[in-house]
């Protein structure tokens, strides 16, 4: 075991059990005396190369709890991408604190932040475990059965299309949610398990691993029109044409990219409204509403997950684990191994680290705008209990007397 | 006391808790031996018209109960808003149905409705007892302390901003978030009640009750932002120049507009978009996000705040109280009688049809852009108990040692 200090950092986008993940590597670390001190980088990689970092071996236990609680990094987070230059810097700061142990929570660009700095450290010769601990809305990490953070936001997507349709139900029209994932339908399709009835919505699906024809969704919405008077839509903020585009990038003037060349598809409205303005124009429908879930699907407090609450606690602990009792650099990956229940292990930075993991085929209906059963059955334990359900009066018609 | 049928009904956009009224109302009938059945309309005024009525007095207490604590309108709504042929063709379906005694859960516009068919009742000399049941999000009934269904959005809203604020503090940025309500800001206003530290967003708050200026407005985004690195924005969708123009519709295309005359603001992302190109233009701030909370805050299922469902039920149980001890057509208002406590009167239907309260000027900062503390005390005992809190890691910092 290498004596030192221990750092943890969170990056990428929050979710609303990163923060388990912390304090699982926070309090696990606490319990080892190679352990000198457990420091928190602010920012990510950032708060590494600015030597903003926070003494967590002088926070309360309690306090730690709380804050396990609370959604959204609380050590802040970052989009930087370290390159060469930028991992010397970082190099710089963990020795010169004697930290030995570098945990980082993140998705696949963290993770690929992990295997550089990793390789950056081997070539320098620096003493150094990196650990990555899992973290992604998306649920998009190669190797997982799925990923902490992305059971809660699903829990949302679903609680928010289960009202969204009542409400469609009660006052008819078109609806289309627009719902957060680049390139994995996941989230999108969680919408799904908002639906109890025959006829709830979301009638219609669309995820990014299949092609979105204009025309083919516009007949769909007609057709689902037709028959219950009223359509509801979820659809991923990544879908695109069969030339690969994404069918934001019709209306956006500008397109913002961040440090990963990563195209901005949240934080605009601009996707739901151009496809609810189709609807309109191309169907003659008037009661179309478009609304974009936005950053509410990772940061809204008050819709978690408990199953995601204790597995993001588990990768932390186990991160801390992994990293004491065996020799090298790893990914700390979730495995289901029953219906449900889950084990942890560790595995090889590069078959996690920049890949993306989409939806399998079998999860997505032939047609593909819809789920399958099967993803149903993948995705219902990870919610969590006391999901709230929907009730509806019985159609106990009372005769017309007029008759008209 | 009138023998007959009770017929209720539900108007207007749907709330977490107008199942509640509903459900109070019709529990509370099924007491009284002159009811001799008790129905419902199928899409407020518009099912009456078209006879389509549900007969609720062979509906399970049970399942009642269930549907009480489904948010949206069982029943389902109507966005119409009956004129006197209108009127004409309701009675003669409550006529055909020996209906005496009608309530009809809404906000404004619906007790509006209620007021002219109680007028063309009159007229026609048709014994029928009219009474209006509260109801709206936007919390703008005249009379009322507040509203059913305003305080489960406010609590929805409350808690989407205290999400918003902890990923804003993550990835720090401009971030502006659309809420609902046309012409009062209480719902908007409600986004304070998530701040908890001092520099916890949102920053900035604008309702309609106050001129939008968009200068003063990127001033003030500058200004939050230079002190905090970040600036979280709670922006009402009615926001309006000083000639009362929306400043939506500097950007819509076409304005669509409902029976009553409404400017369509949501459903639409439009406004945020707006705004935030306009911040990232003149202010040349690079992150610049916007979300419309949308359907979600009246629709969400799973964030109800329980002194809201229990108002709920009692302005509908209160409704058949007043209905069949008092000889007068009327509204069921909500009046406060302690902190925190209420009470319910049976008040005139001129007071409160059609008119719309806004903020009193004590809930709004003297610079026009946050609320007050009145406003909290005000607001904080309607969101209920359980409400989430957010907490954060102390500030121990670890002394730099490259001092860069």
């Amino acid at each position: 075991m290498l004596s030192g200090k221990v750092l943890v950092a969170q990056g990428g986008g929050p979710t609303a059990v990163i923060n388990q993940s912390m304090v699982g590597a926070v309090l696990e670390s606490r319990k080892f005396r190679n352990v000198e001190r457990v420091y928190g980088a602010f920012h990510g990689v950032r708060g590494i190369v600015n030597e903003d970092l926070l003494d967590l071996t002088q926070e309360t236990t309690h306090n730690l709890e709380m804050v396990a609680e609370t959604p959204s990094s609380a050590l802040g987070s970052t989009r930087d991408k370290p390159d060469l230059p930028y991992c010397q810097e970082i190099f710089k700061v963990l020795k010169a604190h004697e930290v030995k142990h570098f945990f980082y929570i993140g998705g696949n660009d963290s993770s690929d932040t992990v295997r550089i700095v990793s390789e950056e450290a081997a070539k320098a010769r620096y003493d150094l475990r990196c650990v990555h601990i899992p973290k992604t809305i998306d649920n998009d990490l190669m190797v997982n059965d799925h990923t902490p953070g992305f059971p809660s936001a699903a829990r949302f997507v679903a609680q928010a299309f289960m009202g969204i349709n009542l409400d469609n139900w009660a006052l008819p029209g078109v609806y289309i949610g627009v719902v957060m994932g680049r390139h994995a339908g996941f989230l999108t399709a969680a919408s799904a398990l908002g639906k109890k009835f025959p006829d709830d919505g979301p009638h219609l699906i669309y995820v990014p691993e299949r092609v979105f024809d204009i025309d083919a969704f516009l007949a769909s919405v007609k057709e689902t029109y037709e028959r219950h008077g009223r359509c509801v839509v979820a659809v991923s903020e990544g879908i695109h044409d069969s030339a690969g585009t994404p069918i934001i990038t019709r209306l956006a003037k500008e397109v913002e990219t961040d440090a990963h060349g990563n195209v901005q598809l949240s934080g605009s409205g601009a996707l739901g409204d151009l496809l609810a303005e189709t609807v309109r124009e191309k169907l003659g429908i008037k009661r179309v509403r478009a609304d974009t879930l936005g950053y509410m699907q990772r940061s809204f407090v008050g819709c978690v997950s408990d199953v995601d609450q204790r597995e993001a606690r588990e990768v932390g602990e186990k991160a801390v684990q992994f990293a004491m009792w065996e020799n090298r650099h790893g990914s700390v990956t979730i495995h289901r191994t029953g219906f449900y229940s889950v084990d942890y292990q560790y595995s090889d930075l590069n078959a996690v680290a920049g890949k993306t993991r989409t939806m399998p085929d079998q999860f997505i209906a032939p047609a593909g705008n819809d789920v399958t059963d099967a993803f149903r059955m993948y995705l219902r334990p990870l919610l969590g209990s006391g999901l709230p359900d929907s009730f509806r009066l019985r159609a106990n018609y009372v005769p017309k007397v007029l008759g008209r």
